[in-house]
């Protein structure tokens, strides 16, 4: 861990504010402490940012999940990247736990944008170096940036929480709609179980028939996997689906916790066991509740920012 | 279809060597006659090309498939797209009813390219104004472009072959993999149906195992969707999963039919009982065969063309 | 009005949340309706924005302040330009009457970004064609960008005000900083006044001194000229300043009211008796008050962009 | 001063023509000889250079003023990091102690250029990496920029000529206008005096009365402040209209002596006592007198760019 | 001429400083006035420039050699397309009858610049949509360009003089040097008349030795053929050479005369009968001689600008 | 060649497919082995890369000819060089021994590409930093380029030749057409040679007539010089007017021996005593005869691409 091309251009790494814990966490695991940068936020919204050590010449890591305020936050990281660049940093890498607005990645009608690809064009713009980020939405959001990206995975761990718990019988993985089959394939695979799919057929209608469900449930524990919980309707809802289909207990996995507006009450009401996800968002005390496990990604995303400042392969480890 | 702003810029419209059949009944549709070039080969593969009529201050439309061989399709596009450039076009729009390489669009393991965006990149920055293409293979390849695309579908074309010849009744749409679910899901709802899945747990061993198939095929009538058939390995082999699994007609509907290697034998001896295909790829008359129904895009095509040209919405008839 | 020009690409004007006051005096202004378009804000703060009618090559003007909250309106405006980008717009001119972040414009300290021109960048690579503003910070800020820009002055409108209301006697202009003497200079040319200065040799400490005073205020109406009044703080110990060197009446002029913090309280308390400013930025009820007159800027910016659209020279009439 | 990032990649400085004897000075200072390169200039007016030693991986700073005559001397630079560019130099820095054209920041009329914004341009299309300079006539040519830049000040330096004289009693610090107010606020800080003000009414008429001062200079001796003496027109008139009010000696204190026509005629013959300048533009001997001090940036130069090479902070000791 | 796409976006035509006699020939073959700019040249050598009249949305054409003095003529006319392209033109074409610079077309040695790359660099940067130029030194500087270039020749003009004036009896075409033998042969078949070479092996060295011919020119009257005549020498010692080895008259062809240095005493003190140049070049009265004929481009310019703008094919005429 | 600086970015190297043999030499001579990577070549033509070791933070070297299959061969080096810049590279650097297409370097008539630039720069815009190259068909081609380039000389190597065979006297090096005099001109400087040209007066006609030739080469041993030999017809041909006019032996000579079509069987039947080429491109047996002598590379770039990679000066040697 301390060889030559480490000391060439020290390694420094910033938190800023939309997840500190965890940025303590990655600082933590990659051996470092977070640098010292003022951030202040006007009352119209205007943020000012000065970064109280020198970096010339460092290699800088900044953490910053693009979530709730997503455009503060993305503000945040751009000014951010700004400052550092223009204070003369070797090299930017904007190390972004929970991509916001990475649902907006096509034209699903005339005449909409395409809000994933102008962050990654903002960012590029911007002067970053590289990015390292965690279950994208899509895995075609790696080619909305032409710079090099390291695209992280939770799986493993979340898979890790259900044979650490020995809930490992008598398993299917489910997925909550037809664009989330693949993420819900490899969660099968790592947990060697069936798959099936609930298939809303219009997506306005909350339904819980179980028609829906492609495949067999009855009689088994069902994993509902998806990237994003966001509002939990159409978790709670599938979870009933599940039930109505003869699941026996239904558990909710998702990497990114964004729990908004009634999520945390839809949850709470719904005949999920378990909710499962990770710390990629941070999550208020407001929001947790007793179903709720929260697993860490601090150790994964800071031995990948320690190997790739030390210019070591991460894909044998623990990457896509 | 005579408005003033046609006449500002000529409309001029040049099709290069992957698909002129195609690129006729395009020029049809739209109104026009294809310009003329002459587009050399040498023998070392290197490609002359020289533009024989004046198209200064025009809007050029380009015609070419990105199809087999498709360096060499994709290199005639990019070389004419610089004599164009250089010779004052005022716009230039290039038409790609098969993007190429559309695959390639994520790296699926460490240390691979992202070629679908190399060319998106390509294309832009050799000053490509619009691009015009079918059905790419994830809707994300949108973002791959800043440019404006239009991104047609042939979806209800295909789904107009079973409507025409009353094949409607007892029908179930089947993706062949847990990866086209969706193209399944908008088949399904044009025609319909319910939706069922074929999951490979193994992709690298071929099973016809019925159990491979979730959700219920049994007597019923099987449309299988993808997006290309390229080797139809894949194809053939879920035709049979779906046979043993009870279905009784099964077909198969793609846009893009690459047909490479053996896809015609492998077709011809599978259960299918008929594979409907479009013309964006170039179908010469060896590989054509008793299933096979070509359905033609020159007319959804040429209308687009003339619509963007004329600075007509596209959205509301045929564009998703 | 109606020359050839104008019906080649049609006008479309859009207003975003900002300001939609101002944006509709100056559609009026302009003699056009403002277009439709949906603008959904989710609960973690994402943006998701349709055009609702088609721009195919029309000529775009977007109508936004990035003002409070600013980071929000700043995103609201550079999606809605992606959208409208991917939506074959022929061109895009993005009108923002004020320009946020404007202050942030040189890097007073090490380490610092120059966010003002962190956006300029960010507009122009998002594919932003031309920009319409209205009394940058520092007239500098024209080079951040390297499309045309037109900038406008409010500042004979708000002279204007004493001209009408036979103020015009007596009286000396005042700046209340050293950085603002250019903007007092050019008021005292409008008005033909002397010119004062205050001098604040501890920009942290607050001090009403009348030694603060640069030339003869005593027994003379002051106008204080500031382009922002942001926490009203200066402008209202400037106030009690001038009182002490003697002055009768004083007023505060201030192109844009940014009012944040207890800026309302603080005029109100102040010696001020009268503050003028335009609507460039838009005012609750709750921030309006006795002293606050409004002079709205719509008839000015739709004039201007009239003849932007028309290709007529503005320059001669009231621009910079 | 010799630790190890100093010696991974050599640093090689090379002087262009504007002002050898200041590039020395840089050198010496900085602990390096100048590089060998052979320029020459043709009689039409081409330039033709050669780098004569390799710079292979090496980081190149350029010691460039863009000074008379100006266009020459920015094509020399320019044409000098194009050749260092593809000679394969490991980065870039160009020092240009005087930033002609600095003064053409923003358009102050409509259809003019903004040719200090142009000359950012070039430089960073050009391939330059850094830039460093010398007390820019706004700071926000900093924002011109993209790449890092380290703006030096001067004003610590001459405000030492006062302190190490014994001239700091009774002073008053002046603006000769009022866009420069913010520099002789600097200068009246750094020597803790008062401030004052020229206010030309009728910038096309030279005037000296005394009514002309906002401010009290009576009986004080006053430092005019500017950055850039060109045709010291303004700067002798400002002289006078001090004597008229009164000030017993008079000073001017500027940066960037450019010195252009009559300029020394008319300082000899004005009431100042003295005029302050740098070596920021290389002064022949004919454009030296008596009153004439020059202050060296040489060695606050040489340091800086000796700690940038270093990678060490710079700011804390003496950059804005 | 007066066809509706010229009435759409103005043509107007602007000369810079390098040879305003020739841009009005041009402007009055084009059928155009040249629109009104202030060009100020102040004492340090800054340019400022000032557009007199609106531009907005007009299709402006610059016309500027970049002659001696080169440096400042490209200035201007950087600084000019700055001022253009902020004052919202809707197209920038850059006319440059002589190309300064364009034997800088590659790296001689090691550690050069290409400047005549670095030109088109800054040209294409600062927004130039297309170039049109005459006998460019390589026809490879087409390649530095991604923009448009409507590279026009003079050679058909240059053969006319000979043609006109009944001198096409018994004659040579003779490069004087082995770089320009395609210009040679151009002339050679435009004239039909066989082709010889000097062939410098020393070029430092000068030689009139009739030993350095190669091909027959005895008895002959020979043309000697150059792209530009710089400094003379060449081709004076060419034309004694070419009389040693037995030629009758020997005329000098090119399109640029440079003149630099002692070019007129050199030609004057020759054995050439005449001297038969363009106008790319403004020639004062001080380097016109007896011996010198000059065929004006303005006619040619001219049109093949009225055709550009008209958007009509020039290649048909005199374009290669 | 074990300093420092090559300790801190490992070298990698990479060969593609064109010409594996040649990358083995180089590498041997630049004292490493070759990296792996996997290239499948899809039946539809489409290629898919891997590269199989971590190269993060590597400085990289890809070796590939642009040679028959041209297109195929530039796709393979580009999506290489896509996949290598993803993976986090230090640097990528293509070495291209042979450059395809580089005789479309200028439009020759109207509406045509340049496409030797088209193809540097979609290697620019695809992330490469540095280019080799050998013997480039025109030295401008080095301007097409921004980055640097090392442009490598094998004419010392091929004059070797003759050189080493006691085959020096009574020489004449003769240029097969006009275009190429610069070329012969060098070879003749380093054998200390006259030289002739042959002047094809009407290209489209073979003529073998004595009278063709320019010079004198009655008696003589004649080198015929060309970078390029593709077809061989015009070597072939030259070679027989050479013998018509009184030449002994013939040689021919040239970089590139691209050898298309019937060119073996046109220099078998020639009068043409050798033909000595590099092998730049790799030559299958097939094309190989016994008057054919293949002169390595290997060494030459080998040892060009260690000193690049160390950063020592490679000019003083052997690159122009």
């Amino acid at each position: 861990m301390s060889n030559q091309s480490e000391t060439k251009h020290p390694l420094k790494m910033f938190a800023l504010n939309s997840n500190r814990p965890l940025a303590e966490k990655i600082a933590a695991a990659a051996g470092v402490e977070l640098g010292k940068a003022t951030i202040k936020h006007f009352s119209d919204g205007e943020i000012a940012i000065t970064v109280d050590e020198s970096i010339r010449g460092d290699d800088i890591f900044l953490i910053q999940s693009v979530s709730d305020p997503v455009n503060t936050m993305l503000m945040e990281l751009m000014i951010m990247v700004d400052a550092v660049r223009r204070a003369s940093a070797h090299s930017i890498t904007v190390v972004i736990p929970y991509y916001g607005y990475s649902r907006a990645d096509r034209k699903a009608r005339s005449r909409e944008p395409i809000t994933a690809k102008l962050i990654a064009s903002l960012l590029e713009d911007d002067g970053v170096d590289r990015v390292v980020t965690l279950d994208l939405h899509a895995a075609q959001l790696q080619g909305f940036f032409d710079i090099p990206m390291d695209h992280l995975e939770a799986t493993p761990l979340l898979a890790g929480y259900f044979i650490d718990h020995g809930l490992t019988d008598n398993l299917v993985v489910v997925s909550p709609d037809h664009a989330g089959v693949s993420k819900a394939r490899r969660m099968a695979d790592l947990l060697q179980t069936p798959l099936a799919i609930i298939d809303n057929r219009d997506p306005d209608k909350s339904t819980t028939s179980a028609d829906a469900v492609i495949g067999s449930v009855d009689g088994k524990n069902a994993i509902l996997v998806d990237d994003i919980i966001d509002t939990a309707v159409r978790i709670s809802i599938s979870a009933q689906t599940l039930k109505n289909a003869g699941a026996k207990d239904v558990y909710a996995v998702a990497t990114h916790p964004v729990f908004s507006k009634n999520a945390v009450t839809q949850m709470k009401n719904s005949p999920l066991k378990k909710v499962i996800v990770t710390d990629s968002i941070q999550m208020p005390e407001s929001k947790q509740f007793d179903k709720l496990e929260i697993i860490s990604v601090g150790n994964l995303m800071g031995q990948a920012i320690r190997r790739i400042y030390s210019e070591q392969s991460v894909g044998q480890l623990f990457i896509r």
